[in-house]
């Protein structure tokens, strides 16, 4: 059971996400702390490699941070990876230049599976414990801290094929002939994400979002099968372990056509992708949640006064009452200019004051 | 004007086309003639590059007939690429193994589009209506042979990009920034588009198809504003050129939100990927159109009784009525064991005989 809330100065994005009334709609971006800003690109040079990096309390503190000098953003979000679970289960987690992350192992047989430990969160992910402490301190409450995890289907997919894929085509393919055994590890996979949120919520986040990235891969029907019962069991278990007062957001990106089922989940907020306008999410999940999005990231290529228009065209999807986290339908690209996101978070500011 | 019809020995796909009652479900499969057979790998190898084999009307016949020689196919589909206009125009295009498309030149600015000439179908593409010919007489009348080409937007963001993009940064930024440009050159490219299909009509074709491969990549107002009026303007276009009575399928890969609006465009029918159930899609085009799909293509690599399953799932989905061509939500991957589609293609078959 989580210690009583400390005080937070700027509790908009908390708010939004229970749905109680803002004076203005809170802001942040996905992939905020990124190599995007010179100063995290000095900070990962200096360091060696990205799990050097993500490994390190003070270094994964100073990068979290490092958006937050620059731009007046709502929130905050813990300089990670979300294939820290697998790689605590012994996948043997690496980053190879240009190609992404990558696995030594790749999961290929019900053995394998059983074989997997759940972490204890306090162990061998206590370096990701550290970091959220070390930065919920630096941050004194000035914004909200948010934690995160992967979705179990998505760190599946990174399993199955030992690394990225165009197709997923050993994933789905593995659900497809061995449903039980896929189900076995997902099982194992929401266990562990339960313990590593619940121990991140400790730690000091004030809400936790997580990423279902490859949700979208997935037909509706397997979506339902593979992906949804998982953030269910994920969301369940905080709440049964103490934690139903702290915001869930989930995000599923490019899923489109089960919106109304994740409203179903106990989320608190879903997060939804520019390619569905924020006006058809809230007529498909009937006001059930708060809803987080979702401006095109390529925006951020545009003119400013583009960047405007086009922040106020989200808002304006949105309509109406309370609820909404803006942010971007998916994380900033490495060769943005940061002053963009400036544009951005004062426009949604400016534009949104009650 | 086209001539008048020849007999069609196999009429499935122009009648489930035109929603009219058919025996069973047709079925054709995206990038049938591709990689994934060896008969096409040894084609290609002996040619020289991929543009070799393409400009060249015998091979280009051979390789759209290879895959009915192997499976019960109710369509061929001509074998090309959606950017032999862009080729056409002057942009330089060539293959980098391992890198996909590029183009020489680059569109920058609206001079660079005021250049742009606006290709004769029977001058600068006429191998495509030669191999269209060739392929038309040699099939007999067995099936229809499709005819197709990229969209207007599809094909401006390889323009402006100079090749494939995982962002579409350039392209976005150019719509965005460049409205009035980016105008000009949908406008062109959709000029381009209509005499390219007629002529290919003319040339023999049954049926064409729109490729409208990074539709879902834009928001659905920029979806509004970039793409549907040019698909619009293509099939309106073909109608006033005398082509009312031969079918034209839209396929943009992603979309959902506007199906609907796509359903208005007077296109006879909508490719559908596998994201979106066909009884939704069937909803949301209030069966003004015919529906084409949309099995996930990965469900290929799963054991035979599987696939079968999922067959059935996609006709059930569907459900009663005429106006179903079944087909993949995407093209065939050069990975597959060809034998899989053919266990596909039967069981469309089997199970949707009336």
């Amino acid at each position: 059971m989580k210690s009583p809330t400390k005080t937070l100065q700027n509790d908009l994005l908390i708010r939004a996400l229970k749905r109680q009334p803002t004076e203005r709609t809170p802001v942040w971006a996905m992939r905020q702390a990124g190599r995007y800003l010179p100063e995290y690109r000095q900070v990962r040079a200096a360091a060696g490699s990205f799990m050097d990096m993500a490994t390190n309390p003070e270094l994964a503190c100073e990068v979290t941070l490092q958006p937050l000098r620059r731009f007046d953003l709502d929130a905050v979000i813990i300089f990670s990876d979300i294939l820290t679970i697998p790689d605590a289960m012994g996948q043997g987690l690496h980053f190879v230049a240009g190609e992404g992350p990558k696995f030594e192992k790749k999961i290929e047989t019900v053995a394998d599976i059983a074989a997997l430990p759940i972490p204890d969160p306090m162990d061998s992910l206590r370096y990701v414990m550290d970091a959220i402490s070390l930065t919920a301190k630096t941050l004194g409450g000035k914004v909200p801290l948010l934690g995160f995890a992967g979705s179990p289907w998505t760190l599946a997919t990174y399993m199955i094929e030992g690394g990225s894929s165009k197709t997923y085509a050993r994933s789905k393919a593995f659900l497809l002939n061995q449903p039980q055994a896929a189900h076995q590890l997902l099982d194992k996979l929401a266990q562990a994400t339960v313990a590593y949120l619940a121990a991140q919520i400790e730690s000091g986040a004030d809400a936790v979002q997580v990423f279902d990235s490859w949700g979208g891969v997935l037909s509706p029907a397997m979506y339902r099968e593979f992906s949804l019962p998982y953030l269910r069991q994920i969301v369940a278990g905080l709440q049964q372990a103490g934690y139903a007062d702290t915001p869930v957001i989930l995000f599923s990106k490019g899923v489109h056509s089960t919106l109304a089922d994740m409203a179903e989940t106990g989320a608190h907020a879903l997060g939804v992708d520019w390619t569905t306008d924020l006006s058809e999410a809230r007529r498909l999940t009937g006001d059930k949640v708060a809803l987080q999005g979702n401006l095109d990231p390529c925006v951020l290529y545009a003119d400013d006064e583009v960047i405007r228009q086009e922040v106020k065209r989200v808002l304006d999807s949105y309509g109406e009452g309370s609820g909404h986290v803006f942010n971007l339908g998916h994380g900033m690209h490495p060769d943005m200019a940061p002053d963009k996101l400036g544009v951005m978070v004062d426009a949604v500011h400016e534009l949104s004051q009650k």
